[in-house]
């Protein structure tokens, strides 16, 4: 595993100290002519390569919703075998499925959901992935990670196999650098720092909230896309390059989040990742992870959070059908012109201070602003309120996280 | 090469009509069944496919200063043999360097500088690599080249030698997308394109002025973190990664530019890309990159163009001397704190529509603010000033992207 160090401002106020004390850079490289270990202090601080990530997986639940035998679960056992599943079953409540021996695991219905939730029930979709938020409000755990069904193991270039929730511990236990750029992406990787000129005091990062992973073989793309592509010469139907590296989505930017391999600091942003109303009885699908990342993102920018994306890769096995998807997607193409723009310019008050206040103003407008791209946006506002409510009523006290009073991004 | 296309606005609009005369996709699906035909509508198009990049060489000028023979032109030869060579000698006039036989190229000496630019030669820095714009003023080509006399060829990792100037065209010709942060990176690579639910009126992007490329072996670190790296177990004093990616840097977000390996688009940003006065007799050097990399992208943010950077890669050879790095560095250290901020924050006025426009505006600025840093930075607005003034006596009339009069970026 990486060490999980980088360069940070300490480098820099120890070198100015060392510089002052032998008169400058020169002086310093005369005295450690003579004494090499004057450049001790320089040395980056290594306390943090002793987190061990694999006792780490203890603090996550592995989030699945599925309609299916969870067999794919077989191939993860190496990497997943001491975690705990909390299973969403998305069909029938009566239809058996099966999951593999020894995983630790809860399994939830509809009828489950209904028993727990009663009347807030109706905020959790029903036949949509969506409902895997569900998994979010009961976990009592630090960290989420959650997983498509027809996701597997995929090997890095050199052939070894990727432990996907390990790069995602690595992502998320690590800072992000939201307001700069770096050229080497993230810093705390081993092969990598902050370059040159990278400005001090920004090197020691912010929380990083989320770490969004990436697919090698089916890429996820919308119908007409995927149509699109089919029908080129592009070879892009499928994808198999590896790009070796993860990054902080600078400050002010947004990006499509897809739910298929997708970890987050429950602690930190938990309030904030509902999954949306979607599915059947909707107006649309298939934007529920856009909807849970945007909203997000937008919250992440205002409060002073980072957001991941990259590795680690998960293999993704099946396309679904595109015509299929484009009937589900078909609202989304056109709203989302107006929705992007709403969360990148979304203002929050000075007394949103946690991401439980911000996602509660941010119910507020999609109520009285979105309402005016269709009247289901009056109804998925009213729904994020009662996910809240859900949310206070599971997690009591437990709001995400909370700004600085001092804070002042960038 | 790969395919320039990926699936833009186009795509969504010949969608829409398919699915409005056969009763949405699930009736295409049917139409389709029977005439797959019906879907070459949607094909991506092709005809960007067509440009020659190795024909579009003959437009670009490549930019070297140095002070040494240019031997490391030998390896270039298959990549850059039909290309023009600007060369900027940053030292004793009168010694003779070698360039390999059979390049075309003029080269250019402090005295060559004084003479072409008189009174005006004082913006080009002295004994500072800062020299290369002299080259950007007097080409005539679309594009510039720019790369250091110690970086070499490097391999990808399928072994195959990196043309990085057929990299860098790649780049140039193909639109940037500073609106929102595609998971896949650049779009218009052969085994990517558009993720899903990515705002389809985002995907035309703008027109790309920069293309900054890496570095494989010796990365660019500022002194401080050099050493601070040397001096721990973290093994990133060289860094062997090739991050297989090239991505456009969001709107709003400010780098490290790094003058090694970089490629522009002079039509559009030429007028922006002065390295400043650094070097002998200013207080600082190494941030002349760093320098015309802030002042460019900010402008760039305003205008609506866009930087991307990640691929090509070259292979750097040699580290400097950290200490003589620090040594030149360390104002800018605390300088940075102020100077990132301030083009980060940078507000053009409404009659700033030209690039050349911009930067004029950007000079007063520096002299008018940054001056509180240091009363050098008076005269580096100044220089700024007279660079602009050399700009358009040996450029007339070139002002620049333009933006569109109804120019309204997100």
């Amino acid at each position: 595993m990486p060490s999980f160090v980088a360069s940070d401002e300490r480098v820099w106020r120890e070198a100015e100290k060392l510089a002052a004390a032998h008169g400058g850079p020169r002086g310093v490289q005369k005295a450690v002519e003579k004494d090499a270990s004057l450049l001790k202090v320089l040395a980056l601080p290594e306390e943090a390569e002793r987190i061990d990530l694999n006792a780490l997986k203890n603090e996550v639940d592995i989030v699945i919703p599925t309609i299916r035998d969870c067999d794919f679960l077989e191939q993860w056992r190496p990497f997943f075998g001491q975690c705990h599943l909390i299973i969403i079953k998305d069909g029938d409540p009566d239809k058996p499925i099966r999951v593999p021996e020894g995983y630790s695991y809860e399994l939830y219905t509809r009828r489950d959901i209904e028993r727990i939730l009663g009347e807030k029930a109706k905020c959790i979709s029903f036949k949509s992935a969506a409902c895997r938020c569900f998994g979010f409000l009961v976990s009592k755990k630090k960290y989420i990670y959650t997983i498509d069904d027809d996701c597997f193991v995929c090997k890095d270039p050199s052939g070894k196999e990727v432990d996907a929730l390990q790069g995602h511990l690595f992502n998320l236990v690590t800072p992000a650098t939201p307001y700069y750029f770096n050229t080497m992406y993230d810093p705390w990787e081993d092969d990598a720092d902050f370059v040159a000129c990278y400005p001090f005091t920004m090197r020691r990062g912010v929380p990083t909230a989320m770490s969004h992973g990436m697919w090698l073989n089916v890429p996820d793309y919308d119908g007409p896309t995927q149509l699109a592509i089919d029908n080129s010469r592009k070879p892009a139907q499928n994808s198999y390059r590896y790009v070796d590296a993860t990054l902080t989505i600078p400050k002010g930017s947004l990006f499509s989040c897809c739910g298929m391999n997708l970890a987050f600091n429950r602690e930190l942003v938990g309030p904030s990742m509902y999954f949306g109303l979607m599915g059947q009885g909707t107006p649309w699908g298939r934007y529920e992870d856009m909807w849970a990342g945007w909203s997000t993102k937008a919250i992440c920018d205002h409060l002073g959070l980072g957001v991941k994306t990259g590795k680690p890769y998960i293999w993704h096995s099946k396309a679904s059908n595109p015509y299929a998807n484009w009937d589900v997607e078909v609202n989304g193409f056109h709203w989302q012109e107006v929705i992007v723009p709403f969360f990148q310019n979304m203002k929050f008050s000075s007394k949103a201070t946690t991401v439980l206040d911000c996602y509660r103003e941010a119910a507020e407008k999609v109520k009285t602003e979105l309402v005016a791209l269709d009247p289901y946006f009056s109804q998925l506002g009213a729904m994020m309120e009662v996910w809240l409510d859900a949310w206070e009523e599971l997690n009591p006290g437990m709001k995400g996280f909370e700004a600085p009073k001092s804070a002042n991004s960038a």
